[in-house]
């Protein structure tokens, strides 16, 4: 692509490192912008810039924030005894999101995975010991994937936790809520079957 | 989407405002680039600023440029004779990337629209016949799209450009290059029989 400016190509090669824009996306968010009054641009690039500057991550959970303590940890309102186990913060705002958790979380930032060179070293595991350790934590909820990363990462912790007098749970799996058997997949129904709980 | 931090929140809501990125997508560029180091996320922003403070349009021509003149206006190698009127910039991007135009351009910034209140005064016509008055024009080519649009603003400009001894030429419509008959839509099929060129 031949752009008729510098700066012009300057700004497509940054927008267009992001995953999933290419070029002519990139030019297409450039031509956006040149469009909008200078504040606007501003703000956004400024909005960019304090991602970097202003996000920390909690002490207790590694949960994104603006101060040592997260928001969920700060809060009065939030039971401290439960510890929500997820991969990424991303989960977390998915859990969220649907309104029926009322604990805290813990971050793992990955999950266990020896073909990418993750051992349990690399990710938030220690932490989340020392939490079940020191804060009396009544139950832990693996709320990880269903692959074998998932699986594995949620192995070793159970393992690791075997020690504490701790409930430990795990999501429940199964059929999408709504969702038609026809288009559940072989194996997910096949589980779903062998594991299949009361009628109530 | 409850998101952990209100920078993050910010950050998100300023991606999403470009065309075609939802809140999930912003999500995505914020959480890649909090991977990122620091100088790439400045220099990502000040790419962005830089669009508006460094960006000037040609007084020529009106393409995008870093100085009064583009690049194509200034160089000694291009026709000056010859004009390509396009719609925009962008138009003028993928007329450059054939490789096949040594003339100049003239960005008319918009097309003849009624319908949406664009009348000949609100796009570039004006200094297009003023450049083919004082500069000694050889030719005009009309590169505009094969649209309600473009044909009404290249008629306007034709009409206008009558006064002046000036050839007036239009971009060959009809199947693509390496197209299939099968796939080429009637219209442009059924224009390109009645248009047929001598074979050579």
């Amino acid at each position: 692509m031949n752009l008729p400016s510098k700066v012009l190509e300057q700004a497509v090669n940054e927008l267009s490192q992001f995953p999933g824009i290419g070029k002519k996306t990139a030019l297409r968010m450039v031509i956006h912008l040149m469009k909008q009054p200078e504040d606007i641009v501003a703000s956004m690039a400024k909005a960019i810039l304090n991602l970097k500057t202003n996000l920390l991550f909690c002490r207790v959970c590694h949960n994104v924030s603006e101060n040592e303590l997260c928001d969920i940890c700060n809060s009065v309102n939030r039971n401290k005894k439960i510890i929500c186990v997820v991969k990424d913060f991303q989960d977390c705002i998915s859990i969220e999101s649907t309104n029926q958790f009322n604990g805290t979380y813990h971050i793992l930032n990955g999950l266990i995975s020896p073909v990418d060179g993750i051992g349990p070293g690399e990710i938030n595991i220690a932490s989340l010991l020392n939490r079940v350790k020191t804060d009396e934590i009544e139950e832990v909820i693996m709320a990880l994937s269903a692959t074998i990363e998932g699986d594995t990462t949620a192995f070793y912790i159970s393992k690791k936790l075997k020690d504490y007098e701790v409930k430990i749970s795990q999501i429940s799996r199964g059929i999408a809520i709504g969702g038609e058997l026809e288009f559940a997949d072989e194996i997910t129904l096949g589980r779903s079957l062998v594991n299949r709980v009361k009628f109530n």
